[in-house]
């Protein structure tokens, strides 16, 4: 275990921080809640974003930017989404600064410069962007808009976390608007999918597909989709959400549209997105003691070649060589040839960083012919015949790839537990960790009295979940199917 | 001439707003001074920030993310700086709404979540940044740091155009921190060539190199480098700056380094930028009275093909047969197959979204085997046999690029106007417009009376300005070098 970061077993909370902080991700800044996103963070960042923004434009989706502020008045129109946000809300109220006269070198807010109407910082874009597209649609024919945005927004959390919990944060927000009812409930449901594959594809971290309750949802939304992933430590993390808004801001935004039928009907919407959040969940999804691991597909760094014990000509030559012809394959390498650096911190530094193949190469390698290959995921260590480096790497990243899935999902469907009584429930939840698959009679009573005794919240009502007639594990009330309970970030 | 634009002689100002409006690159929003930047906009804003950050990153730089929010006092640190900005400042003082209990569904600021220090959005962020960087600077070893950040800016502008001046703008911002003032000199000086290069190779438009004087400098800087572009109309556009901060913000902000004698000093700085005002440089330098028009290398569509009079089975099969051979090059194409417009249309439209080629391709084309060509810059029409369209259209972008850089060239370079008077110099900015060269006594306070008389500001004193005596064209003192006048956006 590397010495610089606590252990799993002994704080998993402690283990996240120091993994954030040592393999360089991100750290805290001098505002409240926001954090410094460091270079390595942010080439993960730009990895994720590159793969959904191609899986968006993939299904008709374009681009676009909406303004960072929202006047109050648009911001309340519609009444749940501004219920749901209003309690963090970050609020600018003045436009300029002026020489505090009190104390020279100072500034203060200039009184004269205050705003009329006051404007809040974005905590989803839905007000403003309904407001724009009421202008933008007519007829039928200007139907669907299919537009996704990637910006900033932020919400005043209280307890803040890097990646999981930031006052501001990184997303993507998909706005679209629709003809039907149909189209937008198929539109929410299509982005639901791409965010199951995009987290088990790219992000080798398996995901249970289900619905929010009323009480979980978006404010806002008549349907909430989500993915939900399974850290190590048994908790539960909402991954991505995507909302079937029915007409709700057609009508506070008044958007109508005249149909085929030359009749005027409010317009269908669709709202969808995930943040840097994702980088949490990658981490606890992975890593281990030794530091961040990270899936090949969205590693920045996938091979790293260390000459052993120093760089030499001939070793950099010879890894170049290696180097080129797995970047000709499209797999990212770096060379170390820092001379001022031992191989054993080098290999501990790449090891915290999480990148999946590690190649030493050595003198006496190069006499024999061999590589040594580590895998990151495994720590396993191979000799491979130089000649065969090449293939053989770029089949290891396939593996590891897969490997690292499997390894999650093993974890995750062995922490699915169905329970038939609450005490069951109750000691799923405190000892064993993960989700609980339990009956529950449907009402927002029994599900706030199972948060309170247990901190467990229902995390969804699982897409595929088999009608089943049972009784309520709380109430003893009649059920008809199990939802997912855990505890969550 | 498209009958929904002003012409240009008309009106240019008009013209400008038309093409934006009519192209589909940007719109008002709610927010004052705020704009929406459409898709089409947007696309085009991707492909500028896809090949800046291409050309950052071959320069040796990381992208990374900073805070939207700077503490007041971290803001005013940097005197000048703070100064600079002060007055245009979004300030958010409030972190919560709540319902207000006078007016049911409306909210007001909750009085108890005022913040204890106010928090400034930032209009740029050197002060967070440097901030931040003095926990990551102990030793020389650890610079230099070579940084960039995307992000979106605001500064509270009270006059605002779309994309040349607006209220919140996106941009990158490099930060750069460095062991002498000869490497950040030279880190300043390389991104002035990279924003050079990108203007001229990718948006064909040509720019002037040189120094700001000192009141046209950053806020902060000990020199500005400037890249200075002409619009249609003989103004002047800064399109790019880069800045040597000497050790301004490293004093501001406590950042030393022990250098590789175990002497402690303060660290070097550049910063340097790019915003979406580049889509305004794009559409005044190359447009014209039928709507835009862009340079190939960065159209979001570079070839549209349009089927005549209508899409029928067998032109679309040609068309997607021509449009596949197109995109194995890596050209970007667009197949028309909407039924219910006509091509007169369409042709009407894709001429205002200045897509670079358009193919016409008719029934009886199909026949002959040949196909229509209309170039987007000269209007030009040509019959060209089908079985050559490919490479025909692969060597026609490459001219269209070559063409509008040529013709913007011309254009400016006759718009350089050498005079040795002020009677010939107010003559040149009233009624030639352009640049004028013309030597300067080097003092703000000539500076400041030929702008008040003539509207005209120095733009650059051009780093190529040979060193040649004469006298100030203003005030008649001893004077060595020629500087370059304009009015400007």
């Amino acid at each position: 275990m590397a010495k610089e970061i606590t252990g799993r077993e002994e704080n998993y909370s402690q283990w996240y921080n120091d993994i954030v902080k040592k393999a360089g991700l991100a750290e805290n800044s001098a505002v409240r809640g926001c954090m410094v996103i460091k270079p390595y963070g942010y080439a993960i960042w730009e990895k994720m974003r590159d793969q959904l923004d191609k899986m968006f434009k993939e299904t008709g989706h374009v681009n676009a930017y909406f303004p960072l502020f929202v006047p109050k008045s648009l911001f309340e129109a519609e009444e749940k989404n501004a219920e749901g946000f209003a309690k963090e809300c970050a609020v600018v109220t003045h436009y300029r600064l002026k020489n505090d006269p009190d104390q020279p070198g100072k500034l203060m807010i200039d009184p004269e410069a205050k705003l009329e109407e006051e404007l809040v910082v974005r905590p989803t874009s839905e007000a403003i962007i309904w407001n724009t597209y009421r202008d933008w649609i007519q007829s039928y024919r200007d139907l669907p808009i299919l537009i996704n945005q990637w910006a900033n927004v932020v919400r005043w959390e209280m307890r803040t976390r890097p990646f999981l919990r930031t006052a501001e944060f990184l997303w993507q927000e998909g706005h679209t608007a629709h003809a039907s009812k149909e189209e937008a409930i198929h539109e929410a449901r299509q982005m639901h999918d791409v965010y199951a594959t995009f987290a088990e594809d790219f992000m080798a971290m398996p995901v249970i597909k289900g619905f929010k309750t009323e009480s979980e949802r978006f404010a806002g939304a008549d349907d909430t989709f989500t993915i939900e992933a399974l850290m190590q430590d048994g908790k539960a993390l909402q991954a991505g959400t995507s909302h079937f808004l029915g007409q709700n801001f057609a009508k506070a935004f008044d958007v109508t549209f005249s149909n085929d039928k030359n009749e005027n009907e409010y317009v269908w919407a669709t709202s969808w997105g995930v943040s840097t959040r994702l980088i949490g969940g990658l981490i606890m999804t992975h890593s281990d003691d030794e530091g961040l691991v990270l899936p090949p597909k969205l590693a920045p760094i996938q091979v790293v070649i260390v000459p052993i014990p120093k760089p030499d000509e001939a070793l950099i030559e010879k890894a170049q060589e290696i180097a080129d012809s797995l970047k000709a394959l499209g797999i990212s390498v770096k060379i170390d040839t820092d001379e001022t650096k031992r191989p054993g911190f080098k290999f501990a530094e790449y090891e915290m960083k999480g990148v999946p193949v590690r190649l030493g190469l050595g003198k006496r390698d190069l006499e024999n012919k061999t590589i040594e290959v580590a895998r990151r995921d495994t720590k396993e260590k191979m000799s491979i015949e130089i000649d065969n480096i090449v293939p053989y790497v770029e089949q290891l990243l396939i593996d590891i790839q897969t490997n690292l899935f499997n390894r999650a999902k093993n974890y995750r469907d062995n922490h699915i537990t169905q329970v038939e009584n609450f005490d069951q429930f109750k000691d799923v939840i405190e000892n064993k960790g993960g989700f609980v698959l339990a009956h529950w009679d449907g009402t927002p009573e029994t599900e706030d009295k199972i948060k309170e005794e247990t901190k467990a919240t229902i995390r969804c009502i699982p897409i595929d979940a088999p009608e089943e007639h049972g009784v309520c594990v709380y109430s003893g009330r009649p059920s008809n199917k199990k939802v997912l309970f855990a505890k969550a970030y």
